[in-house]
């Protein structure tokens, strides 16, 4: 089937060969799909001999490439309002932090668990994200990472395994011991259902040697990597991941002129995730050294239950713009096509023949609406794979 | 018609009578309507002999009563998004600002200005908003003031003559000629469309004398006095509504010991609108000292196209959380209750039998996931006078 979407009042293309500027901006432009491809993009005026089977009317609102989330933890059981009610207040919160999840996770069932992803999934939806990566890392023994991931494959092929996510209580004080089940059992157990390796790279986490041995297995077990680098302090993981060739370091609020130049000489992303920042009142990352520097900025909303109990995409560039000082376009940009970017993907996060009919509609005439009009539901439509959701 | 709703997980009703803490919380609750109003609520067990015409079941979820706004602009035409973004990239943009907007107001036809009140106090009605205060502000002749008080008044009883609100540039360097217009002609002509006045006393708008003057003709033809104040700097404002009795002095970001001093010891509320402070990268108010001096503190969006584009309270109260370090128990009081405060209503704000039934029921189980998941829409439905919107 293929269909004509027309009257968008300004497309985000995202290929700077189409339109004007780094987004490839057109106006009054169309979509023709096929199936779940963009056959054709471009000013409604340049469309000849259209015979599109059906007809989709934006009716002057902008469109844009569905956004691509990065990073989430979504394969969990429970919540943690109250602990962040505390943590804001000030307050410090004895009643187990992530050891809450991991044994809420632990204590559910499959169905259980893949209910919690169709929902949050389903929340990201509606909020424009049409590709999600999903994390393991609340399950921590070898059954449980690896039913995490075979869930999180339920629902989508970017399915990451961070085994190494926190030292189980389990382990307490044998970190090494627990980085060896992971290289020895659990990497092999749970690669058959991945596409990625990821490790937290952190003071109280892992250490450079640590996530070493981990990323080395999983790539050796022919996963892609990625790493959690840089949220509290300064720390080996960035130049780790340029070393080991990650498709993205996440987080990066910490970075030395070393890590930075790594980067900026690498195809490795910096994933920044303000919307962690916002709810632990941590320190934002430095979005304008790093695009200063040259190095590619992906944008995500990195949900879970803990941190950053969000799936808003939307709220995410306006913290970006606000926070982050970057523009609403570099925001946009970094949330679509620095997504696909932080997955490999060429096929998502741009406009254009042949790719993935993923788009988004918004109830407004421009992409800048989405910083300009923080916490309004803004998301009119999405089409995803050429399918259209409207009731969202 | 009557209605039994059931199934509440959680309920504030904002009467520590009825339940627990300052919120007044009752688990596993019920509450009954009879038309527009409220005529039980407690806990389900408690309720005996009900003969409802109809049962509504909120399926465990939060229910809270609907936001009260006391503090938006939404007679306006036109739009600045073009301004949001160089204004965030650090660049001076010299298209016009607020002159845009005036120009723009005074184009628009009644009709185009009433569409556009309809459509914003739809918005705020999907963000949970179930009373909400309209200013006027953009017209600045006496014709164009009226209508748009005229207007404001088809949607809500709550609305505002903000004559004042610049110095319009037909008055360039003529403040006090505009203040005499106001006093003279535009408060006799729109009294009878407004409940209250109100003034913006800053520094570059007007200063305490012709805020008093603008106040003081406001109170003689029977209306009741709001101030912005102490947005940009310390000011005369803040002392001025005290002085005056004003229900509410709005922004209060800079406010003097004195100031302090003055609102925790009058029944004026102090009404925050940290959306503003976040779309234009201001300082935020200290809510905590405020709070702490016994001030009531109301929450608001100020919805403009030109400081705060937005429309959502929850957004409000999970900023309310992060930047002025309200818990989220103050801070959903402050949406609620503290808005009705500022609007000297009593019979919103809260759940108690004879109050309006003006309530909220969230997508989440307790009312803290309005600050822990930060731009989630978590609106489920909302009962409005008794009414039900539920396909928001």
């Amino acid at each position: 089937m293929s269909r004509l979407i027309e009257g968008i009042g300004q497309l985000v293309t995202n290929d700077p060969t189409r339109g004007e500027g780094p987004l490839g901006l057109v106006r009054d432009a169309a979509v023709v799909i096929e199936g779940d491809a963009v056959a054709w993009v471009g000013p409604r005026a340049a469309l000849r001999g259209n015979a599109a089977d059906a007809r989709w009317d934006a009716g002057g609102r902008a469109v844009l490439p569905g956004f691509v989330e990065s990073h989430s933890h979504l394969v969990f059981a429970g919540e943690r309002a109250e602990e962040f009610a505390a943590r804001m207040a000030g307050r410090s919160y004895e009643a187990g932090g992530i050891r809450t999840t991991i044994a809420a996770t632990r204590a559910a069932s499959d169905a259980e668990l893949s209910a919690n992803v169709a929902r949050l999934a389903r929340e990201y939806l509606a909020s424009g994200v049409t590709t999600v990566e999903v994390k393991s890392g609340y399950g921590q023994t070898v059954r449980d990472e690896e039913r995490s991931l075979v869930v999180a494959r339920e629902h989508t092929a970017e399915a990451t395994l961070l085994a190494a996510h926190v030292v189980p209580p389990d382990f307490a004080g044998r970190a090494d011991d627990y980085v060896r089940l992971v290289v020895e059992e659990m990497v092999p157990a749970c690669a058959p259902h991945a596409r990625w390796i990821d490790v937290f790279c952190e003071v109280g986490a892992f250490d450079g040697d640590q996530s070493r041995a981990v990323l080395e297995a999983g790539l050796a077990a022919g996963l892609g990597v990625r790493v959690h680098a840089g949220q509290l302090t300064e720390g080996p993981g960035i130049r780790l991941g340029v070393e080991l060739g990650a498709a993205s370091v996440d987080h990066v609020c910490h970075a030395t002129e070393e890590d930075v130049e790594a980067l900026a000489a690498s195809s490795t992303v910096a994933t920044l995730l303000p919307a962690a920042d916002f709810s632990t009142r941590n320190t934002y990352p430095d979005a304008r050294r790093l695009l200063e520097a040259g190095v590619t900025v992906a944008l995500g909303a990195d949900c879970n239950p803990g941190t950053s109990y969000t799936t808003s995409l939307p709220f995410v560039i306006a913290l970006a713009v606000r926070e982050l000082r970057m523009t609403p376009d570099e925001a946009v940009w970094s949330a679509t096509a620095g997504g696909a970017r932080a997955l490999r993907r060429d096929d998502v996060g741009v406009l254009a023949p042949g790719k993935r009919a993923d788009l988004v509609v918004l109830d407004a005439p421009s992409h800048i609406h989405l910083a300009y009009r923080p916490g309004v539901p803004l998301i009119h439509a999405v089409f995803r794979g050429g399918v259209l959701h409207n009731s969202l």
